[in-house]
């Protein structure tokens, strides 16, 4: 794998390898286009790779699929990409025939201004659902954003992706093995609409590891599940998602394999990003102000005690008392009563933190309300379901139901 | 069947027959006994019947249910009853086996101050999960209940079961056929955790046909299907959900049968006092602004049309556009696109009342916002989507989520 030369116009601040944030061979830029209705907010961003990436990608499971994710996953079948254009103030989703069109020539005139393929160039959009795609402010806004191309671009390109999210989501991670340093940069975007398969929530992971597309999308897969599938803030799943991971070997002497010493630590650091990427999404959660991990242990199997965990991160009664810092663990029993799971109300214990309330399926007798209110106080903490019928357990990280998450909701467009 | 004398102590102010609201030969009370924590607050009512009753009932099926749930069940079974005791203030549910003792208390306290056998009086409860029930004001409040049994006593029962209702919910529909009289009598509770399987929401109707408890079961099924079963506030199911029908015979000359001329009355007016419970319910959805109807239509079959209805229900992100009296219509899309039911997004076609707002999966080119605007600013309305892919259709009721459904939820106990 031999890296190309910088992008025609490419306004980079030092040599490859030379980012502080991206990996090596990679290019980023992000900037206002006027998809968004308010002055100067970024919305379009481009991620440009010097040379050839693998690619891997994971896509909502929302039978409504946005224009952007049928033509990208088209795209990735492939296993190979040069770049990606994202734009946010409109998710080109519920737009029909003319929808693909635009997909379709904004990769078009992407490929164009940077000189590679179309079939190289990936496209994903975030935003309003059912609205034209502003095609002529985008067309005006590539060549702009291919000129600001940079190694110094991925804050910019994380800003654009935004929505209603209050920070843009980065992580950069390196790992040191047999003489190459290889980095890991994940951006994210997201804040509601967060759970299981993906909701809408943008995730871009680049590396200049040399990693073929299938072996990165068995890591891909394989990472969901720990991170971005056991997150949820309201239950619903967009038509939008999309979650990339590429790596165009920039920084490796030879590719990683499963058996190799190098892809341990390269999978860890992988998953690290993931997991931030995750996280931060929670946190960000929309109007948000407790973090929650819903713990089920002691589960028969590990999709009871995933099904669980989830029923009880999505009841809105949970998730208000959970905004006011109630430890009302009734509406817990009551919600996992409705999940669909055998198990036995009279053997469950609830935690709060350290904090035992439940044993037995009732108040543990003198147990302290204080003590669990503190807990609760708290802006993180845990509630640990014991189900004590097995060795399985699953965790779900959610956010309260907070009066903000309403005010967000009922006032972000249309 | 032989009507017997009004109970000991009945405050009777009319003869059998001769109240406003109640079937014949039915008697009910409401008093405070100071569960609830705000003083003078209704919170324990009876219902009595002068005579065998025959009941049939339908219970939650929360595998968390309450100890009256599992004690009331177990009596209906038998498909006689002459009582009904109700508290309001505690749900007497996650109270192990203290708890089914209260339970069968509170039966065999009402059994000897009406001199009627302990197995004839059902328990029902509802209010905060997990605190023991306050047995020493129940006891004492039982004797008062009793002395204030009467024909007009039903506004003071209806209010007595009351948690976050705003007010009582209250029916009586009337029947002629055949020189019979029959009276149908509803009262319900319910304001939060509606959902099909009967979320905490208690109905009790009365009726003085005579009627077996085998039909009444087949009838209480029938017309759940389109009333109780077709409501949803925020998707959560409580532990003490209970729905009894009795029918004591006091103004039957005979039994009602299927094949009887006086069936067809009897069994639509029976249904309209369920539509009128059910409805009742969702119009006092805690903190609603909004009654939205979701009807989805042109379906291959009805389960699918039903799921899709209720995606769409429980989406929190399209009832906060219902709030923001927004025409969001990208987020049924993407609810629908998520409730795990095939459909070809690009034949649906969605309709705020009379507007068409998207025709082949995209906006009508044309459409009005405005009109679609308008639609929304309504307290009620009706959301109709056509899957053009058969003749099945389903119908939901739900309502808006609004800040206040998070206030109410936050603040309300423990």
């Amino acid at each position: 794998m031999t890296p190309v030369p910088a992008a025609a116009g490419g306004n980079t601040k030092s040599a490859v390898g030379g980012s502080r944030l991206g990996p090596k061979g990679f290019q980023a830029a992000g900037i206002a286009c006027g998809i968004k209705e308010a002055r100067g907010a970024k919305d379009l961003a481009l991620i440009y790779s010097e040379c050839q990436a693998q690619v891997a990608g994971l896509f909502t499971k929302n039978r409504v699929k946005a224009a952007p994710v049928l033509a990208t996953r088209q795209r990735v079948r492939r296993g190979m990409c040069r770049a990606l254009i994202v734009n946010s103030g409109n998710a080109n989703a519920c737009t029909g025939h003319k929808g693909l069109q635009a997909a379709e020539a904004m990769a078009q005139l992407t490929a164009h201004a940077l000189d590679i393929p179309g079939q190289q160039v990936l496209v994903s959009s975030t935003g309003v659902i059912g609205r034209p795609l502003p095609m002529e402010r985008i067309e005006q806004g590539i060549p702009s954003l291919v000129a600001r191309l940079s190694y110094d671009g991925f804050p910019d390109a994380a800003e654009a992706i935004m929505t209603t999210d209050t920070h843009p989501k980065i992580i950069t991670e390196r790992v040191r093995a047999h003489g190459d340093e290889i980095t890991i940069f994940g951006m994210a975007k997201g804040a509601g609409m967060i759970r299981p398969q993906l909701a809408t929530m943008l995730a871009f992971i680049m590396t200049d590891a040399q990693v073929d597309a299938a072996l990165l999308s068995t890591l891909l897969r394989d990472g969901v599940c720990s991170t971005f599938h056991r997150i949820t803030i309201d239950g619903d799943t967009s038509t939008n998602d999309m979650l990339l991971l590429m790596a165009n070997g920039a920084a490796s002497t030879r590719a990683i394999h499963p058996k190799d010493s190098r892809f341990p630590p390269f999978k860890e650091a992988l998953f690290r990003v993931m997991d931030h990427l995750a996280r931060a999404i929670v946190k960000d959660g929309e109007g948000r102000t407790k973090v929650v991990e819903i713990c089920v242990r002691g589960a028969k199997n590990s999709r009871a005690a995933e099904r669980l965990a989830f029923r009880v991160a999505h009841s809105p009664l949970v998730k208000t008392a959970f905004f006011g810092e109630d430890p009302n663990w009734g509406r817990i029993m009551a919600a996992m009563g409705d999940a669909g799971i055998a198990f036995d109300p009279q053997r469950v214990s609830i935690f709060f933190d350290a904090v035992m309330a439940v044993e037995h399926g009732v108040s543990v007798p003198g147990a302290s309300e204080e003590k669990t209110r503190k807990v609760l106080q708290q802006e993180e903490f845990t509630v640990t379901i014991d189900l004590h019928a097995g060795s399985a357990q699953a965790s779900v990280l959610t956010t309260d139901l907070s009066s903000d998450y309403v005010k967000i909701n009922a006032s972000y467009h249309t």
